[in-house]
């Protein structure tokens, strides 16, 4: 594979109106984990891993997007109790963990949902998540992913993982797709 | 609603003299949790949510706030023992959690202490604050809040939510409110 | 009190000269814990406070303290089984948790060890600190400290609390006392 | 010991050319865990140290570093079944706790691996890493190291301990050896 293929999805330096077209094809958010959803800390107590830390504007964001019609779903690499409990927290649709090779998850979600790989966003934030990245339509990365991704994403956001990150693509999608202001004035609403 | 309407209770680039006026006739603090209190990390375990992250500076700050006859009240969506925990520590007057509607408790806390919503001051970080806190009279955000709350707010803290925010807005009320001197000069006595 | 009586201990903008000459005196340093030994976090889980973080390299700098002969108290507000713990580890020579009036656990540390208030050391970091503060020969505090502590202090660490901010000082007293060149020869020398 | 002799195998302002020669000689990798492959918090709880935050960047970077034959350790003066668990998962091949002298563990890594000094590599925060670190044919550090480390390695992170400086030596040695870019098109492999 020639990563600087001009026929490829990704550019190195995609312009944000290229990035804004792509998150506005998306009816399928798809998001790792560790150091998207979370700031990449494992936290390990003397029985493995104990904790991870979800950030609350990211958790707003991802119900704003299923409040717009679009599809979530998670796919990581890890494996735990965690992951479940706020996922299902967050209505997430679809969920895959312990995965070994996230492009047959992602395959397996495409036949699932019956949506096209043009038609799907990918955040993700180091090597394990090249592969599907570079086939999903639009790829979004948190601010500190692995320089490798920085330089093949659509979009780069300026939050990190865990902090932010989730809902500034998020945020972008909603307002891709049309969404954003009318949401927003229903938050503000009861003031008027 | 036109959140530009200039007759709304909140403008764009509040000056901090408006600020100040503003915060001088709080008699009533509202807080909300996650990205105020706490820097909006939720850790997770697998058992569901296990830590909130407070912050020692902020917790002096709402103690100083009570000594100068200000009541104090938090509003979360979330709910958990461990907010109940810390009210508790904190001596905090009015405790709403697992709130979906944020508007209603607020006029519940207006009907039972009998003060008007001028003179209460409100502190949020996202979307599910926006409505609330256009009613209050002096609206607050930590530095981390949603830039859409940024816009809207009297006083952007220049502090991070769970690292001093909300000691900034307790100092900025002090100080405002004519208070924060004779604490001050409390707290040094010691050593004349 | 006048906190800007020329008399006073404590001057707003101490020379670097004059921290040294006050940290070289020191023959008991004291600190606060939260905010200080920590970066002021307070991990609240179902039963109360659950964890603090503490720093390794402010650990080190403690142990290095004792070998040069300087004794180690902490004197705090809050009171946890945590701190009994980490100080067990580091072998601080004096304990105080739960202090209301830290005055007057600072007057008990001088008449147990008859040591001077001139010749000890006191890091603090919040207005509860302040009054112990004033009365200690050499007055520190972490990058994070409130503005008020700051502008009282000899020594502002350029490091945060619970992040090398306890390190900081423990080299500055190490180097004011003359020990620091020798016991860093020492860590070096296997490699001679 | 002279820390400056020009004989030393390590240098003040050691150029990035030598830094990327030595790596290039790394056949055994040696980590040391709280500030290394930790930010250096130490997350106490009531029964003691309950918690390590490691980071899942740094984590792919020590498997990529097996998948190109450089062995892994761990010296570490700290013990606990925590460090254990992360071990295993990454599958680190010799891991010391509880050790007093690095060097003493340092020489035992030696003898029963086979590898020259010359052809290890070290990474550090602090005095009791200055030793060994001195040692070893490559010595690195991450950005928060103590100041007297900083001085003493061929190469200083720009990533902070537990948020990718131990990656980032990683990638630096896979460079160096040559594995670089092939392991990064396997991982790209999926999509060409």
């Amino acid at each position: 594979m020639n990563e600087r293929d001009p026929a490829s999805a990704l550019q190195d330096a995609a312009p944000a109106a290229d990035a804004a077209a792509r998150a506005g094809r998306v009816q399928l958010m798809i998001f790792d984990v560790d150091g998207v959803l979370t700031d990449g800390h494992l936290y390990f107590g003397p029985q493995g891993e104990m904790l991870k830390a979800f950030d609350t504007l990211d958790g707003h964001g991802v119900k704003l997007l299923r409040s717009a019609g679009v599809q979530t779903a998670i796919i990581t690499g890890r494996s735990s109790q965690i992951v479940t409990g706020r996922a299902r927290e967050l209505a997430i649709d679809h969920v895959f963990q312990g995965v070994h090779d996230k492009t047959v998850a992602f395959a397996e979600l495409l036949a699932a949902t019956g949506i096209a790989a043009a038609d799907t966003g990918y955040m993700g934030d180091d090597w394990p998540d090249l592969a599907v990245m570079l086939k999903a339509g639009f790829a979004a990365v948190p601010a500190n992913a692995h320089v490798e991704l920085k330089h093949r994403a659509h979009y780069v956001a300026s939050a990190r993982g865990g902090s932010g990150a989730v809902r500034e693509v998020c945020d972008l999608i909603l307002r891709a797709r049309g969404y954003y202001e009318a949401l927003l004035e229903q938050a503000c609403g009861g003031a008027a």
